[in-house]
């Protein structure tokens, strides 16, 4: 086994990506410097997030440069690894991205006790994923008992981790989605109070008759005109995290709308874009808050995993057709323990 | 003397408000009851929030009714009282409105000690102008050393203050206006960096020149196209506080333009709606400052004061021509001391 693959970026999608932005490559094994671990993928994660990286446009992440390795959350296996921390067989978790084997410096890796829950939540619910929601729903939506959260892209990894938490904190939660499969799963088996489907649902009645108090807490995964329509909704002082908006990523003109500084004006609104890296400080307690409701069945995950890092690409476009329930991931190699 | 004079809300105006949407009338002066102090009024304010009361959209602040006079700041002096503490001649801001005289609540009233500042300033920056101001820039827009301020109607009665406080926070102040004679007030008198003109310059690259390193505060009075093209502009953890919409008022169709979530989200900036009146509890603090910057010259203010109450309408009307430097009154009787 001395052959690795990655897939970099061929060159920056317009619009909706598709398979030829992207080139798989056979490259040789990389050979670990001081400092760096070998690491064998086990899973990869592809999320939305990404794609706003494929574009040069001014954002707060850097973009990903043509021709280079797309870096993104992983978890692997370490091979090789000079450091006494980490040993041969350690699971880690790490930004490596699309490769199936990579020489990492082990400092930006964090180790990942299989014994605690399955390995893959560290991609998850104990992962970005988990503490997005976090952060977004409790930092700046701040629900409390009795009201109403919407959360768009609610069968989304985000979303559906949004939605219980803000359960746990007594809110009548909403869902947005866009299947009645995936809309049964929030509502029989994660609790929400109702959820709609926003392809085949008149929105605007769906969620009068779903919010009738209004809408206190709107976590936005999604822009456009689902959350045109549920910002007609919402109450005075109503609290709005943008986590993002991915029926945008692939517009190739400027989005536009009603405009909203009205309403959040008339309702006294705080409307806030976040990136979970900038909580960074106060990850290890919300990892700890989040392992216990885990623990105690308050919160339950869903994942999606393709095999084979050959799905890799299918697997990103994929996110964009709304085929993922939950978390979306890419199964490369097999755990050994 | 025994005859008031009124202006009630005659229809709710489709659009831009004209003559006809008001009635003044001529009636009996009031005979206060118990509780009630008779009050002349000296000056009485105009506002744009107002439209927003002529209509009956949902809002924070309840719609007049039709047939109702015109609720808004006034100052004035008691000609009749009960109250031991409100003697004839006392001046008194209240919120009795469009009218010549008014029986009122004496709750409703506060005291204006005359001798401080022209009394015409409890209307102004010792009024709800400058708490407008100051909750609106310190609580949300929290100016810092260095940073870039813009504010949209900057030569509006709230604008103006802004700036100066921004100033004294050690921000860059860049101001947005509707003439080069409002502009050079700005730079020349107040000493803002620099001053735009919106209906003569091209927008994007004046502001572009004047803000080298970004936005870091949009405190938005307007609105519209203005705010289209600040908000491109915005540093990461911008924050914006929505204070009004003027440019949007009397629009009869919904308002679109370009959606503002990925700006808001890219930039992880904030955007929030206020109402001052969200911040009672703390008015003694913030008019003890106020005084303090009026007393000592780092703020000054600017009136347009029109003579004679039949001129009431007229100079609510001009708020929506631009053509107010600073805060509009009407002066409606003289000050007796």
């Amino acid at each position: 086994m001395s052959v690795n693959e990655h897939i970099i970026l061929a060159k920056r999608p317009q619009g909706m990506p598709d398979e030829s932005d992207f080139t798989l490559e056979e490259i040789p094994l990389p050979v670990p410097q001081a400092g760096e671990a070998l690491v064998r993928t086990v899973y990869l994660s592809v999320d939305p997030y990404m794609r706003g990286r494929m574009s040069d446009a001014k954002s707060y992440a850097k973009p990903y440069e043509v021709g280079q390795v797309i870096a993104g959350g992983a978890i692997g296996q370490v091979m090789e690894s000079a450091d006494p921390t980490l040993r041969e067989g350690d699971f880690v978790v790490g930004t490596w991205g699309w490769q199936r084997y990579a020489a990492v410096q082990t400092g930006s890796l964090r180790k990942v006790n299989p014994d605690l829950a399955p390995i893959s939540t560290a991609l998850g619910v104990l992962g970005m994923t988990g503490l997005t929601a976090y952060f977004g729903l409790l930092d700046i939506g701040q629900p409390q008992a009795g009201e109403t959260v919407v959360v768009s892209g609610g069968a989304g990894a985000v979303g559906m981790i949004v939605g219980q938490i803000a359960k746990i904190k007594g809110a009548r939660v909403v869902g947005i989605a866009g299947s009645d499969e995936k809309n049964r799963y929030l509502t029989e088996k994660l609790g929400f109070s109702a959820a709609i489907n926003y392809r085949s649902d008149d929105l605007a009645s769906a969620l009068a008759e779903a919010c009738p108090d209004g809408v206190d807490v709107y976590f936005d995964n999604v822009g456009g005109e689902v959350s045109d329509a549920v910002l007609r909704l919402i109450n005075r002082n109503a609290r709005i995290p943008i986590c993002g908006q991915i029926a945008l990523y692939n517009l190739e003109k400027p989005d536009t709308g009603p405009r909203i500084q009205s309403l959040l004006l008339t309702n006294t609104a705080l409307m806030k874009g976040f990136l979970v890296g900038d909580y960074a400080s106060r990850y290890p307690e919300a990892l700890q808050e989040l392992a216990v409701w885990l623990r105690d069945g308050k919160i339950q995950y869903a994942e999606n995993i393709v095999h084979g890092f050959e799905k890799t690409i299918e697997a990103f476009l994929g996110l964009f057709s709304g085929e993922n329930l939950g978390k979306q991931l890419v199964k490369v190699s097999e755990e050994q323990r």
